[in-house]
């Protein structure tokens, strides 16, 4: 890093016309920041994974319990998608929040369409899509979640962008998945998928834009879309993966987007069981169950795939454990600290930074050695968000 | 993009401490940008992915024929080898140079380590690696490329970064394939593998970081090593993939980096052959064989892995042919233009950018229309590189 600084009168960057002071803002490129989402006071920290430090924090962000963030092609602005329906637009580089909506009244997450042009949040209130244009967060397109069979709109989980400017989501209450064609932003073309299983609870698009799967909360399986044959619908796999057995208490619902793929290897948190899934992906059938120190709710691959790192919910959140790949067992259990909410790996690999929301602090683990690296004080943190995520799909 | 620019003293910058005019220089971010070689003038443009625009251009570079770059964590920086040994430090934001030196007489490119802290240079005079701090370009280590039995330094081809801060690079003279561990980066690990076949011209590895694969001109066939397992060594694959067929004479040898996985499918340009090979990633078996419309230089998959996308060795490199993974078939040819060199896709795939050095353009298709959507008036544009690399193993 050079340590060049530029001075800017606040008011050029149209952020605060009458502000008297100037703000320094350093010449850097944006490829090595984060977003921390500090989930009790409705701020985020500006990070970055080079020196591993807090840039900044920016704050006026509203309910951020459960919110997430994607961002622009050129990595320099993250949309941080709050559960109260607030969407907000941060420049990691000024440190400042470009613009906000509050677009619902209750959301859970979103995403930004493959040329980087929409925002899309699914909503649980009222249920449905809503579509912004990145630049402005102006209105392009309302999906209203209404069923086929009619009535109230539907609370919509397990959105994510798919190739070809389309989102894919699920309807939670009516049991849909819809895949939504942007390529005429205002005119979205719906394609519904109806009766796939009860209550699909969250959805994820493997890394590749093709697999879409959405579990099954109602029903003891996991939907699979096929996005090279959409003809051909929604298929089931792994039907009854818990049946026989007396289902846990579910204290936390796993993450879908934490399912990853490692090779040919999906692994995926079972619900409400003491299990990490691991699926084939060419047949789609369960190839083994390795046994976690609680019930999951991350299981997520290293970027080479060499190793899936699995945190889970109360009372276990304190510990995270390794699975190996190649052997299919746990090779290391970490004590982190308290309530290790959320995992995020450095583009590369070599480390993953873990938010302990209890102690108020994040850690930094190097993925090879598995030492503590880097401890960064942080309020409440939870998800942790990279900028290289501008540059995947299906998130 | 806001519109905004900085003005600070060329001098801040330390390029140029006497220079009088000030430097305009854009706040933006850096996950849009790229590099373009235009190969006939020792000349590098950058470029942005989203307004599809020229933003500068940086002379003083050296010999830029075969020359490639990889980019720092924070995709501010591009490394630039040229075919003269060059090794230029460009920095996209200020469109200057930051740092060059002339390390060898003679190099084939390079990869930048998993931490960013390190690049490597794989050189043909002296056979060898030398290995340099991405900072400030200091020499750290030299690794020259002496054969087990002793003799002179090979030339060295297929330089990449692997996970846990690790080079992987071939002995094309030696025919060994060398694995360095730089995790102490003033005394490297390597570990040899002797009598890999004839001839490795040019390695990959694959984008999960775990296999890597070489390619033999002496013989024909290709040579396989499982970085999950390297006490196995390498294995041969595709052995005899030509055989009992008259080769055809070879214009240019094709681009292993190229080589790229689509699902559980791997696409190979055959070496003077008017034939991709499709491979089986599970079995490591051909599986099948494309027809297409020349030579294949480079077999470069959308990210989303439902096209490949082919172009050719003279006299067929006017053409580009896609290919339809799902149906394993060319589905469209086009003429893009005279001598399109090189294919490079924006990180999310609904774009790709080609070069034609014979029209001193690059033009812009949209992949999903195969409609030309922009072009880029540049001097004899070769390799095309987009900071997205710098969030990817094995380049």
């Amino acid at each position: 890093m050079h340590g060049v600084k530029m001075m800017l009168a606040a008011g050029w960057l149209g952020l605060a016309p009458f502000a008297l002071p100037s703000l320094a803002v350093e010449l850097r490129g944006t490829g090595d920041l984060g977003l921390v989402i500090e989930r009790a006071n409705g701020t985020v920290a500006v990070v970055e994974t080079t020196g591993r430090s807090v840039l900044c924090e920016v704050a006026g962000l509203g309910d951020l319990s459960h919110a997430s963030a994607v961002f622009d092609r050129s990595a320099r602005y993250g949309y941080v998608f709050g559960r109260d329906g607030g969407l907000t637009k941060v420049d990691l580089l000024t440190c400042g929040i470009a613009k906000r909506i509050v677009q619902s009244g209750n959301a859970i997450g979103g995403a930004i369409s493959q040329d980087g042009r929409l925002i899309a949040v699914s909503n649980y209130e009222p249920g449905g899509v809503k579509v912004f244009d990145s630049a402005g967060l102006g209105l392009v397109a309302d999906i209203p979640a209404v069923p086929a069979g009619g009535g109230a709109a539907s609370k919509v989980v397990g959105l994510a962008d798919a190739p070809d400017q389309r989102f894919i989501f699920s309807l939670y209450d009516a049991g849909e998945i819809w895949l939504a064609d942007l390529t005429a932003p205002q005119a979205p073309k719906v394609t519904r998928y109806e009766d796939v299983g009860q209550q699909p609870y969250d959805g994820l698009l493997a890394p590749d834009g093709r697999t879409y799967l959405a579990g099954l909360f109602g029903e003891d399986g996991v939907v699979r879309l096929d996005l090279w044959h959409p003809e051909k619908g929604p298929e089931r796999i792994l039907d009854g993966y818990g049946r026989g057995e007396a289902a846990l208490p579910v204290y936390k619902m796993p993450h879908l987007q934490g399912w990853t793929g490692a090779g040919d290897l999906l692994f995926l948190p079972a619900v409400g069981r003491h299990e990490v899934l691991v699926v084939d992906r060419a047949t789609w059938q369960e190839r083994a169950r390795i046994q976690v120190a609680g019930q999951p709710v991350f299981a997520t691959a290293r970027p080479d795939g060499r190793q899936v790192w699995v945190n889970f919910a109360p009372p276990d959140n304190a510990k995270v454990q390794v699975i190996d790949v190649p052997s299919l067992a746990v090779a290391t259990t970490l004590s982190p600290g308290k309530a290790a909410l959320h995992m995020e790996f450095t583009p590369r690999g070599e480390s993953v930074w873990i938010s302990l929301r209890d102690e108020n602090r994040v850690v930094v683990y190097d993925t090879r050695t598995l030492a503590e690296v880097a401890s960064l004080p942080l309020a409440a943190p939870s998800g942790i968000f990279f900028t290289a995520r501008a540059h995947r799909l299906g998130l």
